[in-house]
């Protein structure tokens, strides 16, 4: 059952493709990272999210040191079938390395690079202190 | 001013950038496309997205033949600074090729991959009906 999924995802030369995390309460965009056949089939047999990692070059198991886990709630596919989504609950509501909700906590501003504390954030932040 | 942001911004061998579009409003992610530096400045410059086709070679202006262009509100980098997270006000309300509203409109289940109307593309839809 699986394997017919699969066969439907447009993995790229390197046998790839982009995940986009969504967080599925909020819809904060959490991260985007890269899966591989493996990963795949793992985030859909386990309900949590697995990548591959190009640096280190092996999977890698989200939250597994930090405790911040993603499960999976939804499995969305793009037009192409070259990009995936997943929305998900981010356990302990931090996704990213740096401690922030999202990897996405800058932006582009006039003079460069500014980190922001949108009202979105401090929303996902408090929905996600009242829920823990 | 703009060569500041974009030096901060990392392409890669191919000289480009995945940037994932999230609508303003609706919080849903819209399709993900890639960026060069060309394409990342005209983004800036004209407050419409533009692309880089990787299969047709050229820079795309997203929206020039559909009427759907994307006026952008606001552009996140994520913390390694090699994805952009573009926020924008999504012209018409339909920003895939297929005329839905965003390029991932299927899902996985068991069965495999099925097209879905959620909850939220139905409240995108309405949206957009009463505002348009």
């Amino acid at each position: 059952m699986i394997d017919n999924i699969i066969s439907k995802i447009k993995f790229d030369k390197s046998g790839l493709v982009p995940a986009i995390v969504q967080d599925f309460y909020t819809l904060d965009v959490l991260m985007m990272a890269y899966m591989n056949e493996e990963s795949l089939k793992k985030t859909i047999e386990t309900n949590e999210t697995w990548f591959y990692s190009r640096s280190r070059k092996c999977l890698w198991h989200k939250g597994e040191t930090s405790g911040h886990i993603q499960r999976v709630k939804e499995i969305k596919v793009d037009c192409d079938g070259d990009t995936l989504l997943i929305l998900v609950e981010q356990v302990g509501g931090i996704a990213c390395h740096t401690g922030n909700r999202s990897c996405f906590y800058r932006k582009i501003e006039n003079s460069g690079l500014v980190e922001e504390k949108s009202k979105s954030a401090i929303l996902s932040y408090l929905f996600s202190t009242f829920k823990n």
